[in-house]
């Protein structure tokens, strides 16, 4: 197989995980309804992704409660970080590629 | 949800899909024994990629004679092509944008 294929990392593989990894890239913690409004994702469609990333250890959970309301934020890890670096240099990688055939 | 985000085509989502793509995009005619050793893939696992992306109509199936041989070969359509090249623009833009936030 071609070495930028795999390279590519299948924890990321869809566009919800793209799109959550990308939000957490910039922001720190994010909640929940925030990823839900900004990726325009169902609430089960959410959860099961982040679910995913936090079972390959890519993300962190975080429950706390502010004033009496419980509330969930979530944190790329630092493997996390890496990964999803790796896996954005093997799809540049592919796209270079493509277009050297064009 | 951002712009390039929405341009990610769920059909060339997975690692399989994007490589069946860009050895079509080089090679006008590939059969199966060549996708399956270059992309190192089970022959269902292959089937079903190709067939998910037939039924985009984003590749065409031919299946002819070499001499008594049956032998299926797969092209990428026009819509297919199209459809790829947009996919790559939308995640470079993902990339960028990621870049960007370092």
């Amino acid at each position: 197989m071609k070495k930028y294929l795999e390279n590519i990392n299948k924890a990321f593989e869809s566009r919800a995980r793209l799109g959550i990894m990308s939000v957490l890239m910039v922001e720190d913690r994010v909640d929940f309804n925030t990823l839900k409004e900004t990726l325009q994702l169902t609430d089960g469609n959410l959860a099961s992704h982040l679910r995913a990333l936090e079972d390959a250890e890519y993300l962190r959970v975080e429950k706390q409660f502010v004033g009496r309301k419980p509330q969930t934020t979530y944190q790329a890890t630092e493997a996390g970080r890496e990964a999803f670096k790796n896996h954005l240099d093997a799809l540049e990688q592919l796209i270079l590629s493509n277009r050297q055939n064009e």
